[in-house]
């Protein structure tokens, strides 16, 4: 598909077509915007892992929509016939997508309730398990679009008249199923009518800031200012900046934040900027299991992206490279969490529980 | 010259190559490393110009050394066969060259040198104020390699054992006549037998971290970690960094330091880890004509740096774009200033003048 065919502003980041016994998964390709727009055809659960792992799907949520449509293409792997062996596939396939990547916890979220959906059907024969799976698979998708509308109606009034919003790494539509979650707040209060200006850090190495945050600001119109990660500092103390706005992939119970390698020292200019700092995230972002920031598992990534990362060889040959895909920001450096049910501010224990609900954290 | 004939620790960033009147400027092309090593011969202003604009050669101390060897092919220029014209070529040549770059504070401090250096001449004939010239660049440059290693020598005790020292862009022999101003710290530490480990923001948007300042190290056999910018602040809170140093611009007569963009939110971060943040850099980088930091004029560069940085796009078309080269890191955030005449800590104006003497100040 050529851009010009995607001149408007929707577009859908995953989607399934057809039905769950021939329906196949697409996903754009992000990894070749913002110059080219190709969607891909998943039809097997290696496709949808290669496609997380390489990031042409990416953003804790998305990933979490992909892994659930992925289940369900495991699960009629072998063309099974009776009810056991579906499950057995399904099985299988969400195994294999738990590996595809560490950090992002809406991935192992949404393959636990692609599995638990089992318990509540009833196993007649092999098409209706892969029909409620596939219908399951739906709900997780319509949720997260629900979901992400619901983050922009709470966070939009934090959007001043004529603000200045940082954000870091893609935390839009191209992260989500479809509105985003950092995105979906400024495209919330663009909506109602607050004039603000986007600065966008590129976010090196993969550079998701300036191929798909400038590339869906554009989109919709949105002034947007592309910068160097190194640049903010520069940014917040020329008064440019009023707000900065997050997403994550995981968050531990006690609010610290795992996001996009670079999140935390953005966090850290903001606080000696006297800049507010906002996470805006699902509810299924946070891994209650996890007490502190300290115990998320951080992925590292191929030396590679850096030393190659521009399509050239920038760096010295078999320079040591230390490539840390996310790190943690402290709750104490976070105003607020932006999620579905409401903005979470302070942030602590108790003010999570009590926006999440007491029964989310068992 | 293939990469094969620089495998030893020494290059020459600058040199001039024969006489006064048919010797020429020969740089290493700076833009082309570490994939490639070339030396590229300038003969003319127009070429130096180029290259200082270019970043060919970069670095403050080494623009300075060029441009003062730039002078003296822009007074033979004309083949002036009377002193008169030598001189009118002469101020053509450093009028010129003084708007290839507006930051560096070098380069016209070596230009004002060349041009006073006319007036402690006889003007017998043109040969020997050619000859002049030549002899005041060829002490610039002589200077620029003694300072370097001063530099190294008082700041060598900063760097403790198995510490973790952070840089940010290069400056080291290739941003110097040979032996650099943050980087002589460091060579001269390791020569005294300190073990340490580099870490090297890569420096975007033109990557001078990674393609120069760990293809250096790598040389001198010093263990180097190459980063992104974005991770700095992971890598301090990881504990793996004890000292920041960095060079400098352009210093105001308060302390404030005017460094590649960066540099600030480098400072910020340190000081949020109880890092201290040291600024390697001559004398003659103290601009003493300019009062504060917000007083120094920032250079802006051209938009395609960062969306088409490393010959591929990757913004969307058009976008909206923020590059300053430089940022200016406070004097309250130095911990020291390390010069050739010592180090000046704590930073301000009292103890600048100390240091540099009170005659540098007038």
């Amino acid at each position: 598909m050529t851009s010009d065919a995607v001149n408007s502003e929707s577009f859908h980041t995953v989607r399934w077509v057809g039905d769950s016994l021939t329906g196949v998964l697409r996903l754009i390709d992000q990894t070749r915007l913002p110059t080219e727009y190709v969607e891909i055809d998943c039809r097997d659960v290696p496709t949808v892992w290669e496609a997380i792992r390489s990031l042409r799907v990416r953003g804790a949520p998305a990933i979490g929509v992909a892994a659930a449509y992925g289940a369900v293409l495991g699960a009629r792997a072998e063309g099974a016939s009776e009810p056991a062996a579906v499950v057995r596939a399904l099985k299988s396939a969400t195994a294999s997508l738990r590996t595809s990547r560490p950090t992002a916890v809406n991935l192992f979220w949404a393959l636990d309730r692609m599995e638990a959906s089992l318990g509540q059907s009833d196993h007649r024969d092999a098409a209706a398990v892969l029909d409620s799976l596939l219908a399951e698979a739906r709900r997780i998708d319509q949720e997260d679009r629900a979901m992400c509308r619901a983050i922009g109606r709470h966070g939009a009034p934090l959007v001043g008249q004529g603000q200045g919003v940082l954000t870091h790494c893609n935390a839009g539509g191209l992260a989500t199923a479809d509105y985003g979650t950092a995105l979906a707040v400024i495209f919330a209060a663009h909506e109602q009518g607050t004039e603000l200006r986007v600065f966008a850090d590129e976010t090196r190495p993969l550079l998701q800031g300036a191929r798909l945050t400038a590339w869906e600001l554009k989109r919709r119109g949105i002034p947007v200012t592309l910068i160097c990660d190194s640049m903010a500092a520069q940014v917040m103390r020329e008064g440019k900046i009023q707000l900065v706005v997050v997403g994550a992939d995981r968050i531990a119970s006690n609010g610290d934040t795992a996001n996009k390698i670079g999140t935390y020292g953005v966090a850290l200019l903001a606080k000696a900027h006297g800049i507010p700092f906002y996470v805006a995230a699902p509810s299924s972002t946070f891994d209650h299991s996890i007490p502190h920031g300290a115990d998320i598992p951080i992925e590292q990534r191929d030396p590679r992206e850096i030393t190659h990362g521009f399509g050239r060889q920038t760096a010295p040959e078999g320079v040591e490279v230390y490539n840390p895909a996310f790190d943690v920001t402290p709750a104490e450096l976070i105003a607020g969490i932006i999620t579905e049910k409401g903005v979470i501010r302070p942030v602590n224990r108790d003010t999570i529980a009590e926006t999440l609900g007491r029964e989310a954290m068992t």
